[in-house]
């Protein structure tokens, strides 16, 4: 890759958000994410007999471009990751409509020759937010003015995207200068840029990290998206990389209670949150001495609100630290946030 | 990438070294390892112009094909990575010999639109060994048959490939069965196949790792050829990856002394040895929990016979195990293949 760094490039918004023939809830997860995080950014849904819905209202392509939307996004997951031929002419229809498309499936849209030339011919953009950004730099290691918040967890797949999220709208809310910074697919569409940071050639992982979280105002937070977990046995590299680019301050650790093997890796026991806090901590100096562990994020949701509410107290007083589920939010959250910015306060661990 | 996975293929042999017109010798590193370590896969050199000269044979493409030259390979680097237009007639003409071209520069081969043309109409191969292989798969985590040893270091640059392909041979030696699996480009040349780890998508490159050392009989030893280091702040999540797919039963720390900063990373102090031990242990029994360090190889190029074996034997005392500089051998190295041999014998570090 060349020696300049690209700019942070932006999605076109808002969205239309595509549904194609879903009829399970479970494979929109793209288009709830987007209706729960960006909803501003959505003026409404589309389908070619989905028998599922966002709740937003459903627009044709023109419609929706008659109200400002600039893309359709590909809001469902089809087994297998394809994109089934019942859904090309749709496609196309939003091409002709005006709208660019916009996709985090493994497939690359330009892979199928109808749309490819349907785009040619319309002078609209396909876009694949699983491709990285040309010219990512190799990391140099440096610190950078601002501070940086990184998301770890136990395991994918548990949520250290939504505590993201959460904390920098949380942080927004008390005043405090804060961006989201996206990693994974879903995150980029909600953010309206990102690097897919698993997609990354492996020597320019940590580079990435840092293109991602640049400098900044000494105050300004940048909240960072976490992927896998430094004990998992496929994924681990990636998250390393991502730790010593990010540079984090400060990481909130994510886990899902209940959860204790590796999501399809039988056989990998999860580890405790203080082994996770204690190799976060050792790894994490060696970019920036004084990271510290901020909190825990659970994905309690699983359990009821009194039960969630026990297993937060109780692991907030076996850790000593602040313990939330931030999609919960409450009293727990608020004191997540307190750990984060009070860094004189905050009991370190390690 | 595609869920079958690739065969490892092997590179046409013998080669043909191409020199260029190079003028100084610290250019010819590639041309120099293939010359020491896989000299009877070399029939000769040639250049256009080059000042320099490996000692083998001269020899024009076409007197190399008589020999049963298959490829010529670019052994020299050149300032910036790129291919000079003084080069492209010469790789033409070997071409027109019916050589493949093989290369492990930066820039791709058939970036070249002369030399992609003359590939076309001859019918031959432009192989850039920078390119991984397609269809590599995700990490499994899973034991397989097989014994494996890693290289590991304080730093990048310092004697990994080395000393992994003199641990290859000294094992083939005692009449162990043993491969050399190449992780780098230059390593990759020397073998004949493996895998550029640092070019792999980063969520592939533990399973990369997986698929470069597969399954084997039971007292089968692959050496793996290290790269970076866990405490680098650019490739560290490259090293890891590489340290929990290759699953190594047995792993040696190389250093080269003296060297106390991260080379290009001012600022990164090195490790100690013991540290890099206590670390690969930790995070290497994530895949293999029966890892050891079977010692440690010193590069002691720039010090004299009597000071290496000073500081050799001084290491080991230190450290409790065997230390060598492979590139010397002698009694210390035969130490060092006892430590990575008598597996109940070895002293564990921990």
């Amino acid at each position: 890759m060349s020696e300049s760094a690209p700019a942070i490039h932006a999605l076109p918004q808002p969205y239309l958000l595509f549904l194609g023939d879903a009829a399970e809830p479970a494979y929109a997860k793209t288009a709830q994410g987007l209706r729960d995080w960006a909803g501003d950014l959505c003026v409404g849904e589309w389908s070619c007999g989905a028998t599922i819905s966002t709740g937003l209202p459903q627009l044709s392509p023109a419609e929706a471009r008659g109200r400002g939307a600039r893309a359709l996004v590909i809001g469902v997951a089809h087994p297998g990751g394809a994109i089934p031929p019942e859904w090309i002419g749709s496609l196309i229809d939003a091409l002709e409509a005006g709208l660019d498309i916009i996709s985090g499936m493994h497939v690359r849209l330009a892979e199928l020759a109808p749309l490819r030339e349907a785009a040619l011919r319309l002078g609209r953009r396909l876009i694949d937010v699983r491709t990285p950004p040309r010219g990512l730099p190799i990391a140099n290691g440096r610190r950078r003015p601002g501070k940086r918040l990184l998301t770890v967890g136990t395991d994918c797949a548990l949520g250290k995207k939504y505590t993201a999220l959460a904390l920098a709208r949380g942080l927004v809310s008390r005043g405090v200068a804060a961006d989201f910074r996206a990693t994974g697919q879903t995150g980029i569409l909600i953010a309206g840029s990102g690097v897919p940071i698993d997609a990354v050639v492996a020597d320019f992982v940590a580079g990435a990290a840092e293109w991602l979280s640049p400098a900044a105002s000494a105050e300004h937070w940048d909240v960072i998206e976490g992927q896998g977990s430094l004990f998992h046995p496929a994924y681990a590299g990636v998250s390393l990389g991502l730790l010593h680019g990010s540079q984090p301050d400060v990481f909130v650790v994510c886990h899902e209670p209940g959860r204790t093997q590796a999501l399809g890796f039988a056989g990998f026991t999860l580890p405790a949150i203080e082994e996770v806090i204690e190799l976060t901590m050792r790894l994490g100096r060696r970019t920036n001495p004084a990271i510290r562990c901020a909190g825990v994020s659970l994905n309690t949701a699983r359990l009821d609100a009194e039960a969630a509410d026990t297993l937060l107290a109780r692991e907030g007083r076996r850790l000593g630290l602040p313990v939330a589920d931030p999609m919960r939010g409450g009293a727990a959250f608020d004191r997540l946030l307190d750990g984060i910015l009070h860094t004189g306060t905050a009991r370190e661990v390690a």
